[in-house]
């Protein structure tokens, strides 16, 4: 993700690995298409590119009533804010962006539009610094020689930059931990086959690819130490939501020892939600399930379900990686703590 | 399968759904060519594929002398049998096979042809009745309205006909009961997606196809009442191999209270191994993992894993359905019960 000329380049991840190629946004509803469509994905680099969606959508206004402006802008917002229901780091920046106002004063619309800009590119820049502070804490928990399951891609590609769960291996393998990581391909939409594999092979960190019906089978031959994933919104309890069958991933940890962590930032807990069951799960396209790369691999007409997410209850969580540090159970406490520590 | 003009008829399954077309056999090598890249599979069905594999290795034969022809008939036997490892029923059929010698007294090579011919037919023939039989007894412990999961293919396809878990389900919907499959899809090769939703659908029994880490969240929404699957080698006691996958079917039904059917003909049950660690798992090439339908889906030079099996712990079944009966835990004990009675 970057900023251009006035434009947000974005990576194509729907072309990964096949094809590195890029796209770029004039508008904000531009950005929401990229949003909506999962060329940009991954909670974090969701909540970057809305608020760089936002801030094009100021540029973009030839309004110089501050009124309009402002009217236009919250307009943005919510075709921006319309794209994917599940990550909470989406509504944090687009709440975040309307801060800018909040915090403005008097402040003409060009003003506004360069704090607007200003914002995104800190709320970038913050997210890279989240995820490595994060991988330091993730990375003493990473044995020597750690065998570690992820699945999905909460990696550079899913964030500004580093990653989360891949931060946390990223971390560990520039300590210079012999480390070896099994990427869960991740039905339907591959993330892991095509985003979690081609990210570790570029940075020669070891990386096996299996198909996310294997995981159980190299658990009980001892072959996984742990499991990271990151997560696209976490309650006020600690239950967490994050890319559909992490949830059979965590079970499967506990079926077997092994620990389960959660890496996400500051921007992925609501603690305006007080339990899992309380987050809306998208429901993509039938299609997705049907097709791999527009090729048909079931009969026409069959009936389909595809929910995004699912949900991780707390008791199945080992330890929360965050960028203020691990926390333990019980969840309720500590991420109130990290709350009230942080003055928010 | 069907036996036309001195050859065997195999549907094509690595064509479905998207083409329903046959490939005619008329040598035991073409025959084992078959099994080998899974045109034909399913442990039942892969058993009666390599008994008329056999016949046709007999009936290729220009030997006339007894002698001659039966090492033919071994030679023909071990490059059926080194076909695929994990599935008993492959040399079930085998040494059935070979037992029409050994009953034959005296008989000359054209009688003994034709002795060979019929016994693959029976062997056919009685895996239908089998499937029939299961089905009646595995229908017993299906509610009405039941939700039912089942991974991978174990139907009509994967036997002689009717199926072994998909035969549960059909003999459940013969009788009236008003039932809901899903339909996991069954990465790598999505027999799933491509087979058991194809021949559900064929037969206007609802099904929902799902990914292969959806059947987590279904399961903790309450949406699935039982699993039944099939079985590729059941050992001494009741530990069950089949598609890889299936022990995370298991692991997740047990988590959530639901029962885990295994539904396997008498010729699945292998009483010469004691437990499941016994089992050889077939690896096969990570091409299976890389490609769909041909198209890449990883990156290129990714390291890969592809057990084509695992095993699940007798403890995690709650009951296994044969054509002798239904029997519940403990195995060794039910097992060699049925083994005994039927006097083998």
């Amino acid at each position: 993700m970057e900023w251009c000329d006035d434009r947000l380049l974005l990576l194509d991840q729907t072309r990964l690995p096949l094809e590195v190629s890029y796209i770029s946004c004039s508008t904000a509803e531009e950005v929401a298409e990229a949003i909506k469509t999962m060329k940009v994905r991954g909670a974090p680099a969701i909540g970057a590119a809305a608020a760089y969606g936002l801030a094009l959508g100021a540029l973009r206004s030839q309004s110089s009533d501050r009124k309009t402006f402002l009217s236009e802008i919250e307009a943005a917002a919510r075709i921006l804010g319309a794209t994917r229901p599940t990550a909470v780091n989406l509504f944090w920046a687009l709440e975040r962006m309307k801060g800018v106002f909040r915090d403005a004063g008097e402040a003409g619309v060009p003003e506004l539009k360069q704090q607007l800009l200003e914002e995104a590119r800190l709320i970038l820049q913050e997210d890279i610094k989240m995820n490595q502070r994060m991988g330091k804490f993730g990375s003493q928990l990473v044995p020597e020689g750690a065998r570690i399951l992820t699945h999905c891609n909460a990696g550079a590609l899913a964030t500004g930059g580093y990653g989360t769960a891949l931060g946390v291996i990223r971390a560990a393998h520039e300590s210079g931990k012999e480390i070896q990581v099994f990427a869960d391909e991740t039905r339907p939409l591959l993330q892991g086959a095509r985003l979690t594999a081609w990210e570790l092979q570029q940075d020669n960190i070891p990386v096996t690819l299996i198909t996310d019906n294997m995981a159980g089978y190299l658990m009980k031959k001892g072959m996984i130490d742990l499991a990271v994933v990151g997560a696209d919104r976490i309650t006020a309890n600690g239950d967490v939501a994050n890319k559909i069958g992490t949830y059979t991933v965590a079970v499967l940890c506990r079926e077997h020892g092994i620990p389960f962590y959660v890496a996400a930032p500051f921007s992925t807990i609501d603690m305006n939600l007080e339990k899992g069951d309380d987050i809306t799960i998208e429901e993509r396209e039938g299609s997705e399930v049907t097709t791999v790369f527009g090729q048909q691999i079931a009969p026409q007409g069959i009936r389909v379900l595809n929910p995004a997410f699912d949900v991780t209850p707390n008791h199945l969580v080992t330890a929360i990686i965050t960028d203020r540090g691990v926390l333990r159970p019980p969840y309720k406490d500590s991420l109130q703590k990290i709350f009230i520590d942080s003055g928010k």
